[in-house]
């Protein structure tokens, strides 16, 4: 493409270079913001900025946050369940449930010997440190893992390590999603949620 | 939604005020970024503050260019045919078809009684200068404005202002897209493909 200006270009470029947003749209996004005030541009370099230069992770649950030692210990209710997740994403997916009153542990990936992932690079060790010096207060763990290929072989290899431990591990349920529809649904799905088919309760259903 | 950091939430908040970008798309571009090099960030924020604050429109074809003169009269070819267009995009679309080689003229918006833009806060006594001092040299003035309502009044207010100076007013053609089904097209485009039918011209069909 031509660009006008070598300014326009630049800002094409850099904008596209994020994940799902092409040229087109990245121009777009460009002639946008020159409409806007100064002030706009401004604040979203800023925010930008301060997102990249200043946040943290926790060094206990491994969540991004503004300090080191995030709130993760202290607000949230129930601490003798920890919710084992792969990243920031699926804490706030899971927070905004509004289901889940536990600590979340977030791995910082899943293991994918195809990307190079190994056990070594995820926050695995300090998820058992953290189950061996909760002293038993910590009595169950939950694997909010994605049910894939990677998900699975994640949750095998943390399952396996906490069961020197004792605790009661469980894992998110598999099934049809609510709103979803039977013919469509995928057999592996399907057939899954047959064998763990739930007793029948009037009050949820 | 609940962030688990404000530095996160600041950045979803400023991603989430451009246009077609919502809350989730900018939650996935900010967690890209702190995946990223710090410096991927740092260049995105300088592209787009030097954009801001540096970009400037040529005092003659009202382009968006890195500076008040900008090359709008010398690399161009041709200087006997002038483009009237609505944006920049305009000018950027039409120099990709390399079908083109006059000069350009950026109105910087579009005649719309609904939008309160009246032709006073266009380009367009600029355009008529602009003719005014070419002394006889621009003969053509293309009006590549869209076929909507707006811009057919834009044209037209245009095509008024023009006609002293005994100039080729043209207008770009309008008919069903190279690639389209005539069975698809509306019956306007379909009618008037009809009634300003083309010498058919077996080198360029």
């Amino acid at each position: 493409m031509l660009y006008p200006s070598k300014l326009i270009e630049d800002a094409v470029n850099e904008i596209s270079k994020l994940p799902g947003i092409g040229k087109k749209t990245a121009l777009r996004l460009t002639l946008h913001l020159l409409k806007q005030d100064e002030n706009a541009t401004e604040k979203l370099s800023e925010a930008l900025i301060n997102l990249r230069k200043k946040t943290k992770y926790c060094r206990i649950c491994h969540i991004i946050s503004d300090s080191e030692d995030c709130t993760c210990e202290s607000i949230r209710k129930d601490s003798s369940i920890l919710c084992v997740v792969e990243d920031t994403p699926d804490v706030i997916a899971i927070q905004n449930t509004a289901q889940f009153y536990g600590y979340f542990h977030v791995l910082g990936g899943i293991i994918s010997p195809m990307e190079g992932v190994g056990p070594g690079e995820l926050n695995i060790e300090s998820l058992i440190d953290r189950v061996k010096k909760s002293s038993g207060l910590i009595k169950e763990v939950i694997l909010a893992l994605s049910p894939t290929m990677e998900g699975d072989t994640t949750a095998f290899y943390i399952a396996k390590k906490l069961k020197p431990f004792n605790i009661k591990i469980t894992t998110i349920a598999r099934g049809i999603p609510i709103g979803g529809e039977l013919e469509y649904a995928d057999e592996i799905t399907l057939g899954r949620s047959i064998v763990q088919r739930l007793e029948y309760d009037a009050t949820t259903n």
